[in-house]
């Protein structure tokens, strides 16, 4: 599966502040950009704090908007150990299918409610989502590209595991600061064999900048 | 006084691993431009947390390679609150003058092994070092321009005072990931009056991608 990671950040490298607050980072150049980009991939993927903090829709804006017939909304995926999602998430609205990726050490209860307001459950790996095995069983149900979305814990596994194509991060002109502020990958961390990424584009956007990066997919 | 920021970081905003491991983040071409613009400084500046971590000298590698007659090593200060410095850092060595600041909640017996290790003390402040008016007194003994070199809890501390006036990040092409690891700017964070910097110039350089920003010189 094609995996592209695209995230907006601020100068030091922060997606929030430290009490998770939703900023407008970037603005209407690089908010088309994205509504563009979602239109182009199978399917969108956030982690859970991405949506207890955010409760994004994850849908195309205007599906009419990318062409005749209009664009398909994307599967939405969230990557959720525990399945905290809650039940009336946003991201588990009607607009389309959405699949929550599970660990065995989730609680029954939490699939129940989530199988009751129409969810997909994808159960791989025991304590913590098993990504690899996860996107392999996606990909059999035909999703063939992933457009990541955040937070910095899920883009920082995904990159552990090898398993990103691509990142696009705007970078915003503006400060936020905070040694527990989320940043665009976050984690343990590499301590040794940092993942290198290769440079293909730089481009000004809104008051910003876009960096586009080619990531070699292979375990570090 | 004016003040610059010149920091290299990773794609994610990381000035170095969450064991503070010092990384190649830049190149040669990055090497030359920093080399170039410390010359340009009346003194360089770095927090105690860099100094206990990469233990840098802080000084010209070439003074002739400025021109004739030779670059003057800048002056090198390190904002250490408690004068944690090390009396055999190489910051204190005898190539030029080093100044330390410290707050009024230093132990005395650090401030005397740094005096008789040849250090300029210069105390402002309580808990922590009163910048602005550490700055103010430095200004008055004739320092007009001062590059920061870091770590990301000087550099935050710095723009929270409003004395930055130009920020320069180097943004290599690797990932370092972790949320304990040390970011561009650090400290508590800002949770609202987000600091916006103004972006001058987006160049490529080394294997990456210099950003230079005017920032607004007001308390935020």
């Amino acid at each position: 599966m094609y995996v592209a990671v695209n995230a907006a950040m601020s100068v030091d490298g922060k997606l929030a502040s430290r009490e998770r607050e939703q900023l407008a980072i970037s603005g209407p150049e690089d908010f088309a950009r994205v509504e563009r980009l979602r239109a182009e991939y199978d399917a969108i993927m956030v982690g859970v704090g991405t949506v207890l903090a955010d409760d994004p829709s994850l849908t195309l804006d205007d599906p009419a908007a990318h062409g005749e017939p209009p664009a398909d909304h994307p599967t939405r995926i969230v990557a959720d150990s525990r399945a905290r999602t809650p039940p009336d998430a946003r991201v588990l609205d009607e607009t389309t299918e959405t699949y929550v990726l599970v660990s065995e050490a989730v609680p029954t209860d939490h699939v129940d409610s989530l199988e009751r307001a129409g969810v997909s459950i994808l159960e791989a790996g025991t304590s913590q989502v098993d990504l690899a095995a996860a996107l392999d069983r996606l990909e059999a149900t035909g999703i063939d590209s992933l457009l990541v979305e955040g937070g910095g814990e899920l883009i920082f596994s995904l990159v552990a595991a090898g398993l990103v194509d691509e990142l696009s991060v705007f970078v915003g002109s503006m400060l936020i600061g905070g040694r527990d502020a989320p940043t665009l990958a976050d984690g343990t961390g590499f301590t040794e064999d940092y993942p290198s990424v290769n440079l293909q584009s730089v481009s000004e956007l809104d008051d910003g900048v876009l960096l586009e990066y080619e990531v070699d997919c292979e375990n570090p």
